[in-house]
């Protein structure tokens, strides 16, 4: 049961929620419905769609809200007829009940540069599709939510609940709970680095450390130097702040550092973003040696370096290089890094480390932004790490992605046709994949998005709009019989799209030209 | 036992554990302490500087990242000698360990607008003294830490934490917990207001719903037009943001209707940002004639009003006049509001109601700001929410602040000399008071902060630094006892610094010049 003319776009940007509250609006102007008629339970849209049934529960919501359909207890859901001498479709601005039209209205145009640039909104919908829990996902770059240390995170939080000490459940601190400071700090002097309490701003996530980090240090206009590609979430905090995103490309230690040379010389960025140690997406792993090349060249152009960190604890193999932050002793390298990956991303806690006046001043946002991250999160946290938990964790949940790994790389070396490339990372939560030119990843997406498989564009990971021959499959929170089946149907998908010898088979895609 | 020539400045900008350990490292320059020396135990200096012990802990770690301390297991902390041909005083940016100098370094200056705008550093400033836990506070606008219903929140996020879902302990929706989005929507709809959960976006309290407002609709150089007085966090915000201030003079209904229409008229600002009921820092309460008459003002000048209702449900008696947003029907007007001060800061939960045009945006903003709100402090809420323990802890904890906002009335009555006036909230957590233009409540700030006694200084409210005649005391954390004590304090320092007849005795000061 379902509503006439009714179709989801799963890849849209416009959610599938509201897909289905514009479905049936149209449906009733074009009187594929009759005022009146009752909608399909949301058990049976939801089953008749493959969506969750919250989604279909907040379509009738926004479609209540608007007055267009009502509820009966016990009986269902109805389109409202409209009132005499009005429909639906003519919806005055001015006089009648706000929102009508689902899309923009005329009431209200002004908005910010900071979210209309171009791709402000793309990240929000490459996160929808990221967390989407549809079919096999490769996409997103997620631990496993079945391996999370439950019981000890549990009991954490029902200790520091049950002290009620005001200071957690207070404001707290705008840079953090001193505790989780100290211990954030500790460990960060056990990799290397010269860092004390004072220097770690606890913050919700990596994303907002190194959104903070930008609008910080950024204005409209500046330039950034960055991978070439790197991640999404970047791109899309650097493009909303109007900033000129330089990316370098990189080799299998990362960016190059001649390029990066050139880079530097020419656009004189303010900073450079990086991810030495299993970068996203290419999973490459700067040597110590290209770390101190790269270190050097920004001493020499008294640049600041940004060292997103957010995998250096995923390591399944020998111990990497010390981070650029350590070998630096912090003079001008901002760290950052999250429990997210290594943890739990439901906690929201991620961390920076800056030298003294940055840090003023990235308190000073926070506290702009939002007074601090939860104090109470931050205590539970803490006191779960005293207990040794994320230690007991990381030796319990390594091993499990590694033999991810193994898994999907073997399915790769079976499934996949000859001239697809891909990376064999020694940590991590995902690989990278280079197709031939010939193929591309865009319309695999599509195809494979239709039998239930999803991954990663390599489109969204570049700033220029290349990268179409590439694509990132995440193994860390899918389980070998669904990595099988998953890489079993790309590998079928590329081989029905792109049959060997069909146009160019060179296997190697040419090089990106980089924006120098 | 202290450290020779130290002395805290409570009120400096600069953070306590900073002067501590600025305090060290002169002394050891000016020769008070040698090279070696031990410091005092963490415990002892912080009973002598009346600071808590962290606070100390925090400054000897800043010290030892800096290689200027040392501990020794059991023996405490000792200062360091400098290298050989290397002084403390000289550390050289490019070639030393870094970071030498506490404050600001040649090494990077280039910090954005967003940061380096007047008033940007602050908010953290007052906001270190607003949660500061020394002596009696009638600063901040706190919920009393004690009255917390642990139980039932506690048992909440067990139960969450306990079923595991994936849900809550990933990455969530960015827009927020689908059921927690529901019941916000539906209690909203209770008052009014046409709300469905897809216009309902979860941030990490009102701060964040208000700077992500603001950061969505307001570019540099944009005009705003608000009270005057009003909320420090609103000021900080918009400052960092750039735009022009427009305060609005109010009375005891809160905004002057015919003074907000010559400021729409001169300055077409893009959003009117107010707090209709309960204004902090006037306590006023808009009545629902005057609700109308700034909703028809802003629909003539076509003006977007974002209606901060942080308050709305900690009235004592009679109920409120309904929500500008309720009366609009949500058509202009973009509400927001907190469970931080009617259940706990420490959640970090607020909220913003806004329309699909604008709510995309918030949305896409939010995403690159933080990937969204923890969802499983978001479940925890939902769960509290769903077993009624909103309702249950309002019951028990607004009769109590009543008692307290009646124990500061009667104190006032008996402590504090003619010519002072303040108001008679019938809610909210505090109360304003207006002093006869002679004194002045920066110098009664410093004289009361000796004796142990904090509270607002009206300056802070204003953009254009007048109020210096007024100030805000808060009732809701303190207890009666100690209510009295420092009001008996404060009348006392008044009658003393002021006595009567000195000077201007003419009572009430006369009116703040608009700037309009």
């Amino acid at each position: 049961m379902t509503i006439p003319g009714l179709q989801v776009d799963f890849d849209s940007a416009v959610p599938v929620y509201r897909q289905i509250a514009e479905g049936v609006r149209r449906a009733l102007l074009a009187g594929r419905l009759a005022p009146g008629a009752k909608l399909p339970p949301t058990r049976d849209l939801s089953r008749a769609l493959g969506v969750n049934r919250n989604t279909v529960v907040s379509a009738y919501e926004l479609l209540a809200g608007e007055g267009l359909v009502a509820s009966r207890t016990g009986k269902g859901t109805f389109l409202v007829a409209p009132r005499s001498g009005e429909t639906h479709a003519e919806a005055d601005d001015e006089g009648t009940r706000w929102p009508r039209p689902l899309d923009d209205t005329p009431w209200f145009t002004g908005f910010s540069r900071a979210v209309e640039g171009a791709g402000a909104g793309q990240l929000a919908s490459i996160y929808t599709v990221a967390i989407s829990s549809e079919g096999i996902s490769f996409a997103g770059t997620f631990p496993d939510s079945e391996l999370m240390p439950l019981d000890t995170f549990r009991r954490a939080m029902d200790e520091v609940i049950g002290e009620g000490a005001a200071e957690v459940l207070g404001y707290g601190p705008t840079p953090g709970y001193p505790p989780l400071r100290q211990t954030i700090a500790a460990e960060m002097r056990d990799k290397g680095s010269p860092v004390s309490s004072a220097g770690v701003l606890v913050t919700n996530g990596a994303q907002q450390a190194m959104d903070l980090v930008f609008r910080t240090l950024l204005d409209r206009g500046d330039s950034v130097v960055l991978e070439q590609p790197t991640y999404t979430g970047a791109l899309s905090s650097l493009q909303s702040l109007g900033t000129r995103i330089v990316g370098v490309p990189c080799d299998e230690q990362g960016i190059r550092p001649d390029l990066l040379a050139v880079a530097l010389e020419r656009h004189r960025p303010r900073l450079v973003y990086l991810q030495p140690t299993f970068q996203n997406p290419t999973t490459a792993v700067m040597g110590e040696h290209r770390r101190r090349e790269i270190l050097a060249l920004a001493a020499r152009h008294r640049c600041v370096l940004v060292e997103d960190d957010w995998a250096g604890d995923l390591g399944f193999g020998d111990p990497r290089p010390p981070t650029l932050h350590a070998l630096d002793g912090g003079r001008r390298v901002i760290y950052l890094s999250t429990f997210s990956k290594k943890l739990m991303p439901g906690l929201r806690l991620g961390w920076v480390v800056a030298p003294p006046p940055v840090m003023r001043r990235l308190e000073a946002l926070k506290q702009i932004q939002d007074f601090g991250t939860s104090p109470l999160m931050q205590a539970a946290l803490h006191r779960f790490l005293q207990a040794g938990g994320l230690a007991e964790h990381l030796r319990a949940v390594l091993p499990v992605y590694r033999r991810r790994r193994d898994a999907m790389l073997a399915s790769l070396e079976r499934d996949f046709p000859r001239g697809v490339h891909w990376t064999r990372p020694d940590g991590g939560l995902f690989l990278w994949v280079t197709l031939p030119a010939r193929m591309n990843s865009n319309d695999l997406f599509v195809a494979a998005r239709q039998r239930g498989v999803l991954f990663s564009r390599g489109e969204l990971f570049h700033s220029d709009g290349s990268g179409r021959e590439t694509l990132r499959l995440t193994y860390g929170g899918v389980t070998p019989e669904r990595i099988e089946s998953g890489i079993s149907i790309l590998g079928e998908l590329l081989r029905k799209h792109w049959p060997a010898g069909s146009a160019d088979t060179s296997g190697r895609p040419a090089e990106t030209v980089p924006i120098l």
